[in-house]
């Protein structure tokens, strides 16, 4: 099993760069859309090789890293366009994707072909218990909202930003623990690939295709509002499944092939690792950055988003701290997700 | 310890039916309840027989099976009556009950008599991760409705359809994984046990059993609005209790009887492999039917029956995840039940 | 690294009486508040020595039950003073205080000093699981009044009743599993260290210190309102954080300092065992004993009370179950304490 070939997409980058110019909104929109796939995954090879340079563990956390750049860049376009609602449905679709989607697509790939697939079951631990973290802080902020009907817009910034004060210095405190002062327990054995492209050409890709994105992902947010109009389906929805399913292909192609190949520490690396980061460091960073360019976002997000998040932390939880997986607990995760995906599909006022 | 004698109910049989004749609603509603107390334990006892023809798995399987069958032909008769709200409280209530009161009775007495009972971890791991993903299912569409006003009838409907469809389908994945792919991994020893009926004599009992549970079904429902009046019970408490309980008892007293025999593993399947399938597959499979009938139910739960489900579900998963149990843990899922039981006695309006 | 010497503190006592003499309301309620600290740890050293006259595992039980007398005392002054929403408070803070903030300072501390600390899984799955059980206590009587309009004063009074009923038996049950049925499971190796008091010096120095926590409890309850009303900050965070800190300073104390010696179960003891006890047996019995008194406190919290505690079970279980501790963990519950600590603050009305 190769990684499936999906350069030939990039065609679609002067294309919507032509509908642009023809101003037509839905066709932008589906061929920007499309666009980011391969460039995403231009990242994400990029970053394999880089990967395969720097060593497994500071592999991984590149990986992760830039798996989640495309989203970075387009919640930012997304937030400068006051769409904040959507930049939230984003997080969280992001969270759940990789958590549920990649995760569970890749346990079953692997456990398809191998019949028991073992990991480190303390790394799965404490991912867990920092997703957990992540849903306290989303629980607890939505929650204040929820209860207390006099706050005004300080308080809820002032609860915003701490929370992702905390957020924040709970992910620098991870990785210390992972690399600084517990390093040693998480040592993978070192690989015997041997990387393809030079370190050179391999950021000078990642640079590149980073900038494309910005571009596409301008392209894009600008013709979200008139393409959902023609298409009928709701921004939350786009927010949630559809912006994370392209800006993912990458990582999702990277964690099923790790997967195939056994290497499922890498998986949970770039899986759950990944929606970890998004919890605890993206979205809270978002928080600053918002306020910074003065389309401030809080933290407080929907019912549906805590609640969708906190049940896919549990099944997560008790799927991987056993360190070991099978091709069952893959398509349960899947099931989980067609669950949300449908629920979320019809709700519109959110 | 014999499993009580509970066949001189069965005179209650043709008694229920006189009453009928003589119009006594509150006296047919107490007599086809208490009739059905021996059909569900012929039913039983029947399965148990069967099962010791066919090897200790399959007969778990079908011991979990027939425990059910009451409750699915209760239910069908309850929908065609058009009382559906009472039909899923039968859901939660033989989830609940299963889970909890069947589950913690049998730890009891297992404990009492064995130190510490000990039992395949990864087997009760794959039930509890099959309840969380009936959990998901019960919670999403629950929090749909309550969190967006303006959906219509069909939205509600294709949300249950596609959700009911996804339960049924990992109902089926895990019985392939328990059954075809890691068939060996749950292996059990075979049992020295020699069954006392001819399978010939196990299967006419079965048929008959189920034949007559399905007339007293009918008296019970018949019965049922004019006998709540008149008792002052709210029809919720019904459902999530009474009905459970009667309809449980055969696997009552088959989960509690292989728990004083130390045959735990048994003992699970009946319970937790029971609460499963009616979550993963009598549930989703009455939406169908429900629907096949012209009197569609929905998979829609109260927030209480959410809420109880998914609070078993996480005492269940913490208590039988290490593979051991002691009386402690029994009495602490009685405990959960008994908490439960009280606060849906006082609740009318759901 | 010895306790910290807060003896000195003792001399807020005639201060605060001075004060109550004086009609000073804001600063009776700072300096009995202040002076609590000190009486409190009086408490715990005194039952420090204790402990050591009676072994270790009746000595964590004297930790935990002398280290939650000052939380009972202040509790039943509110009652008498009509204060049963701060009692509340009071309850939750001191559970979500002993679970998040001095376990997690204790893991933090004993995590820097030892590599990686390890105790019984076994014990701390038994204090989950009564946790959990309380959530559900909690959980169901909240759900029950949230859901239901419909009842009145009587129904919510029999559900409380019961649900305190089901704790106190199961906190009882607990008991006999611990210390008579397993207790070989859960033998501690005997400590070589020696009481510095005589037995009847510890018992002296306990009673004493009680007597006078009471006469402080009793000045702080009365001048609560003003003292609040002049500071600007709500009922409900002094009940929630600032009492169990005062009120916790014993436990705290002793609880790091196991973990520094390297004694985790000790801390477990004191952190999670304190935490158990509130729910199970303080909680309940006030509501038995605020009946008495003719100012009836019932088991329902508010909807923020109920999700912390449940959360910080969640947590709090994730991380102790695979009976092992590290910095990091610490760190994660101190993060978990502080963005609930920080919602709280903000939250007036509940």
């Amino acid at each position: 099993m190769r990684k499936p070939g999906l350069s030939w997409l990039l065609v679609l980058v002067p294309i919507s760069i032509l509908f642009r110019v023809l101003d037509q909104d839905l066709w932008v929109f589906l061929t920007a859309a499309g666009s980011i796939i391969p460039l995403a995954g231009s990242i994400g090879r990029a970053t394999e090789q880089l990967a395969l340079h720097a060593g497994p563990r500071i592999g991984g956390l590149l990986n992760a890293t830039f798996g989640n750049v495309t989203e970075l860049i387009v919640a930012l376009f997304l937030i400068l366009d006051d769409q904040v609602p959507i930049v939230k449905a984003t997080i969280t679709g992001s969270i759940l994707g990789n958590l549920l989607l990649v995760l569970g697509l890749s346990f079953l790939v692997g456990g398809l072909r191998h019949h028991e697939q073992v990991y480190n079951a303390q790394a799965a631990g404490v991912h867990a218990t920092s997703l957990v973290l992540a849903v306290i802080g989303l629980f607890m902020p939505a929650l204040f909202v929820l209860t207390s009907g006099e706050h005004g817009f300080v308080q809820r910034e002032v609860v915003s930003a701490v929370v992702a004060a905390v957020l924040i210095t709970m992910y620098v405190l991870a990785l210390i623990f992972f690399f600084i002062t517990h390093e040693h327990v998480f040592r993978v054995p070192r690989s015997d690939e041997r990387p393809e492209w030079p370190a050179r050409k391999a950021v000078i890709v990642l640079v590149a295709s980073v900038a494309v994105v910005a571009v596409e992902s301008e392209l894009l947010v600008g013709a979200l509002k008139p393409a959902l109009h023609t298409l009928g389906i709701s921004k939350f929805f786009v927010g949630l499944i559809l912006v994370p399913i392209v800006g993912n292909a990458a990582e999702h192609g990277s964690a099923v092939l790790m997967a195939w190949r056994n290497k499922v520490d890498a998986t949970l690396e770039i899986a759950i690792g990944s929606s970890v980061q998004v919890a605890l460091f993206v979205a809270p960073v978002l928080v600053f950055i918002s306020l910074g360019v003065g389309h401030p976002m809080d933290f407080v997000f929907t019912t549906f988003e805590v609640a969708a998040v906190g049940l896919a932390t549990l099944i997560v939880a008790l799927i991987s701290l056993d360190g070991r997986s099978n091709w069952l607990e893959g398509a349960q995760l899947i099931g989980a997700y067609v669950i949300m995906a449908v629920s979320f599909f019809f709700v519109r006022g959110l």
